[in-house]
């Protein structure tokens, strides 16, 4: 079953109806976060259905123990876990002693809304009570954009056909255990606890990895319109703390709590001010007042929407969707802190142990250099500069030496956080992406000096690994490499997989190229980087060698590159002759069939001609498409965007848009049942660039931007913005033609469909 | 560190001396069993320190809930995985008051035996207490291979320099936990609890399998030569009972108990006589006596050895070595009962889920087989064969269909118990064991009508499997066979291993040859299996077609069979060259570099060698052990002993030497660093077949009977026996030459290296 049922509808997400069966779904897809911080769109008061509550603070993880079948010789003992964080969010609700619950109450006129404009989470309903007691019931939330340490909730309750009692009693709980604990084990210490006046905060702290933590509440009480001060009972444990505040209601008067929460955290404040901090940041936020607090909200997305919106025209759902993608990578990471990625399921979930996959590298690098300012992009390449000497102990416990690197597969802090051998061990075609994000990110920016400043540390490192990973085959007299996993998970253990053959030759020869790029023109940095990393020339002629020397599968029957050794052994039969039933194959088959077929999980050779689209010609991408896509089952969510890319560039426009609606509406309509679990954040890049890239044509290489716009039929017209470098241009397309608007202050030359064209400043371009 | 504490002896394991950390080791060394229960050589009394407590029960299982790292579909939910069975032989003694416990006192004069000509363990030491009291403590155990439900201990102390109140606190306690539980489950529920005069008895039951097991005792107490009655006080609890016999010895007076107990389980007896058989049985050993049971016991053993007995002389080391080997292959399994099997670790411990492995059918059948009449190897071939319905949803699972049978990797009870992908799905050649051990037996004992009552049902089902696991490729214009792992686990997921290929092959070529046979000589049973298994001629077709078309790997260059498609991409560094610090390969290197080298963990070209030697020439196994003895790091308990086996048969007999001393010592001597976790029970019976085959060159190939005995330069002879068919025919070896005896009451044609010769009844031949 296809949950879909979410209304459609511009700018925001719509529930209508209260279903249980959709509440763990739904709790993902309204998840709202800032960037530090982030939450499921659990319900503030009780709830005692079935319920997933998890709440996250960036950067935050905890070393669980690794649990495998059988162990194998370097798998980490520990690995960094995505960590469920104390909740702030709690308020109970009792009506005349009676807890408000929407598992037992009758639930009437139930929505729930998240305007994506300004990522502000509401819910409305009326409960009837078993006595027969009804109340209204509005709540609205959002974590600040402004503020990041704080959120903000207004939560109401009008009592419709009676007078009574009405207690709000708001919480702090640091008793939290992960969902996802390999030895349901406790992840967290309390230290501390403080009441004062209407605030409360809870010190605790990580075991282990020893992050600190002070969650904070403040609350202020409103019936009707107005501000009144209550007498509070406490009662808390040793882990929460509890305030309640009950007064008399009439029928018909509305009787409100605001509550501001958060987190302040040891990675940006000394411990010792935590508490304090907090406060101050509480306090600041409430005497802005939750409607200032709002209008800044709006004003911060406002300026997220200006550049990053895509608009679409005549399709509503597609509409719906690409903003949906575009909101949760801005929740998901802001940009401004070097020491956060965006985790593939981001602050919604806390399924896959880490947060960092390659997928940061390939995906989500192009969407955030062309919507935000580079910076951005640069502080995510940083991430992993700061991870290198990480990434050269994980390859030295696999064999490997003198400052090879291999980055992990997923991680947190720089460590390996995934241990199945076929994966961790062999799927090492992630460390090309490292560098190819480098190669993107400088081709983009022009920023040539990050290769001076960090870049050329890590590419050597890579360089390295890949011309020891290699070996020369006396069989073929050529380097050959062997026992990998290509992108396509649904084959292990392959011998010379084209891709990661290709990426390796491209890694060692991009290598070369920046070592003489830096001896020309940044002398000085040569000298540092080369003795810090104790460089020599015979590796680098070894490089050069092997890169020269690389071996690519290839058929001359097919005239295409074989995705690895013996893949024509297969039985080549179209993935559209499976019956239904058997898909999707990874629930239906088991994994030797899958490993034997010849299904491809997510592009691989493509995703090389994706990526290095300049060097092979049309002709070339269209009998590898031709070849690949029939056999490709799109069991990734980051296959489709991929082959919507490509599906343009060889004019099948129709199987591009139907490549982007799978990518698009993944988690909305949940297409792969597991909704419930968390968003896939990272793979929402992917659907940015199947309009950037795909129906846009944005390309960009050897300093030269170009677009080949393409539309859909069933759309009426669509735009998008990029920054590129100094310049925000605007793209629009309609069935009619396409529009460039320069927004900046300074002329840009462009290529549109083959044509150069020069955009002055502030201007107009129709074509 | 190699432990290599065992004193050298003929007929004996001894330790000397007491060592703590030794005692997890000589726990697992000095295992004693009978085929239908055995146990670890845990000490009768209280031991504080480091120990492994085991008694396990022939049959008796758990399917303890599966533990992966990444759920894969087809792997199974629960195993059967072996029982830590209730503790019977647990004595608590008091001196004065004080507990007996060698891990506190002072030790002197310990020493530990096993007889292998009984199978007695015995142990003596003196104790000193803190107090300056002094005992003497002698105690001898053995389990009965009369009455296989029951075992006897004596265990006696003599206060040396006091008098004093000495306790014996005999008790039987059913509250054990496994040491290998996937969620520390327990595993057993208490039903019933009877004590009766010296005797006491609990029924427990297995949770899920629902397995009965009555655990009893009865105890009688000695004062030096002396039965004496003495009250016993009881303190049980709702798993255990415990008795408390005191009473006053003077100094240099013996106090002994002499405790008989065991199990009945209800595989064998209704469950409501299982107490009432455990009663009678230990009354009738009561009855007996210790020493009248001890005697018969050692004829019991007597007569195993009169056929099963290996001498070596002029090597007291191998001599213990072989012997300790075919000791423990008696000690677990009988061959009486068609139920059970041989686990990889017998009665020793319980690595490993599940007890049976391919083991049985390539290694074991044939030491059964020579050793023991043919219905114990029948015995083995009926376990499979009882479980075919089983190994048919097995292969259902993996999407095969139409009756294709897929063994398990290891199992009790015909389900699978394994679940690592690259083993589980892909260590398929285990399938064609179970038929390449029918040909074996039916070659070997002339029982062809074997063929007709069971084994045809079994060969159609895996020359089903074969032909629906073989896909045609057309690139190669023949069938191939994808995605395995050969017997050679250092490689996963390989196309084309060259011993899984021949192995297919030649099942469906033997189903094939074994339908007309039972058309021509059993048609009934023909008709009645057609009909039984919906056989038809077209499918009979499909198996011709495949095995006439089979692909294998080959080298012109090498002129070999390569171990899998891609082998010779390998860089090819003989593990000669490895440094030793890089060794044994799987504790050092992470898996991938294991699998992207050419290392070898077992022979797997040469296994096909081996199995199939009539059919590849002399030159033809030269050089292809030539070509792969030098990869093969033996790091399977599995492999020396085919090396050894095949090094003779090309007259290298210093080769064979080498690697019979890496098989026969290999728990002895600890090689693996892994003795405390039990025995490596099964690559024993290699251990024989290292001898018989490998130096004895005894082959037997179409009825006919064959040697080539080859000596060690450092041994002065060698001898042994084996049943062939009605013949028993005793073997001898020197330097001079060799000696035939047949036994038997009429005459055997033999074919002595290369020569023929009859050997009349009760004759000798020198040669």
């Amino acid at each position: 079953m296809n949950l879909n049922y979410i209304k459609p509808h511009e700018w925001k997400i719509i529930e209508e109806g209260f279903n249980k069966e959709h509440i763990t779904a739904s709790e993902s897809i309204f998840s709202i976060g800032n960037g530090a911080m982030g939450q499921r769109a659990n319900f503030e008061e009780l709830y005692t259905g079935e319920t997933f509550q998890g709440s996250y603070i960036g950067g935050i993880y905890y070393p669980d123990k690794t649990r495998v079948g059988w162990w194998k010789n370097g798998y980490p003992k520990y690995f960094a876990k995505v960590l469920n964080a104390p909740n702030w969010i709690g308020i109970g609700v009792t009506i005349n002693g009676k807890s408000l619950d929407l598992s037992t109450c009758k639930v009437i006129d139930f929505k729930r809304e998240l305007d994506m404009r300004n990522g502000v989470l509401s819910r409305s309903f009326i409960a009837e009570f078993d006595d027969g007691d009804i109340v209204k019931v509005l709540s609205t939330r959002f974590l600040s954009m402004d503020i990041q340490e704080v959120g903000a909730i207004k939560y109401s309750v009008t009592p419709i056909n009676f007078q009574g009692e009405i207690a709000f009693s708001p919480y702090i709980d640091a008793g939290i255990m992960n969902e996802d604990a390999n030895y349901d084990e406790f992840f967290w210490e309390i230290l501390d606890q403080k009441e004062t006046g209407d605030e409360a905060y809870i010190l605790s702290k990580t075991l282990k990895t020893g992050f600190l933590v002070c969650t904070g509440m403040k609350n202020e009480l409103i019936l009707n319109e107005f501000n009144i001060d209550l007498e509070k009972e406490v009662s808390s444990s040793d882990k929460s703390i509890i305030y309640s505040y009950k007064t008399m209601v009439n029928s018909g008067d509305t009787f409100s709590i605001v509550k501001y929460g958060g987190y302040t955290q040891s990675m940006n404040h000394p411990d010792a001010e935590l508490c304090n901090v907090s406060q101050r940041q509480l306090i600041k936020a409430s005497e802005l007042g939750f409607d200032s607090l709002l209008e800044r909200q709006d004003k911060a997305w406002e300026k997220i929407w200006d550049t990053a919106d895509i608009m679409i025209s005549g399709d509503i759902k597609a509409q719906q969707a690409i903003r949906f993608n575009i909101f949760q990578l801005n929740q998901t990471y802001s940009g401004s802190d070097s020491r956060l990625n965006i985790g593939p399921k981001g602050f919604t979930g806390e399924k896959y142990g880490g947060s960092t996959y390659w997928d940061t590298e390939a995906y989500c690098i192009p969407f955030y250099m062309s919507t935000k300012n580079k910076n951005v992009a640069k502080n995510l390449l940083i991430y992993r500069y700061n991870q290198l000497d990480k990434a050269i102990e994980n390859a030295q416990k696999l064999g490997f030496n003198k400052g090879a690197a291999l980055y992990p597969m997923v991680t947190m802090n720089g460590e390996e956080c995934h241990n199945e051998w076929e994966i961790t061990f062999e799927e090492i075609h992630r460390n090309g992406a490292m560098v190819y994000a480098i190669y993107n990110y400088v081709n983009y920016t022009g920023d040539v000096g990050y290769i001076a400043s960090h870049g050329m540390e890590v590419i050597i490192a890579i360089a390295r690994f890949w011309s020891q990973r290699a070996t020369f085959s006396a069989d073929k007299e050529q380097y050959v490499i062997l026992g990998v996993t290509g992108p396509n998970e649904y084959e292990n253990n392959v011998n010379n997989n084209w891709y990661t053959n290709y990426l390796a030759k491209w890694c060692m020869e991009y290598a070369i190229e920046n070592i003489e790029l830096l001896k020309e023109n940044y002398p000085e940095d040569y000298v540092r980087i080369a003795e810090k990393v104790t460089l020599d020339e015979s590796e680098i002629n070894t490089w050069s060698k092997v890169a020269g020397q690389m071996y690519f599968p290839f058929s001359e029957k097919y005239n295409i590159y074989l995705q690895q050794d013996g893949f024509l052994d297969k039985e080549l039969i179209p993935a559209r002759e499976l019956p239904k039933s058997e898909r999707p194959i990874n629930q239906k088959w088991s994994w030797d069939r899958i490993l034997r077929s010849p299904y491809i999980k997510q592009a691989d050779v493509l995703q090389g001609f994706y990526f290095f689209e300049n060097i092979f010609d049309q002709e070339s991408l269209k009998r590898h498409f031709d070849f690949y896509e029939p056999l490709t089952v799109h069991e990734s969510s980051l296959s489709p965007c991929v082959h919507s890319i490509l599906a343009v560039k060889i004019d099948r426009i129709d199987k591009a848009y139907e490549m982007y609606l799978r990518t698009s509406r993944l988690d909305l309509d949940d297409y792969n049942h597991e909704v419930h679990e968390g968003l896939h954040i990272t793979s929402m890049a992917g659907t940015w660039l199947s309009i950037v890239q795909g129906f846009g044509g944005m390309r960009n290489f050897n300093n030269s931007l170009s677009f080949d716009p393409k539309i859909p039929k069933n759309w009426k017209s669509y735009s998008f913005k990029i920054i590129y470098r100094d310049h925000i241009i605007k793209v629009f397309k309609n069935h009619e033609g396409c529009k460039f608007y320069n927004e900046s202050d300074t002329p840009v030359n462009i290529t549109v469909s083959g044509k150069e064209v020069t955009i002055f400043n502030k201007d107009l371009v129709i074509l």
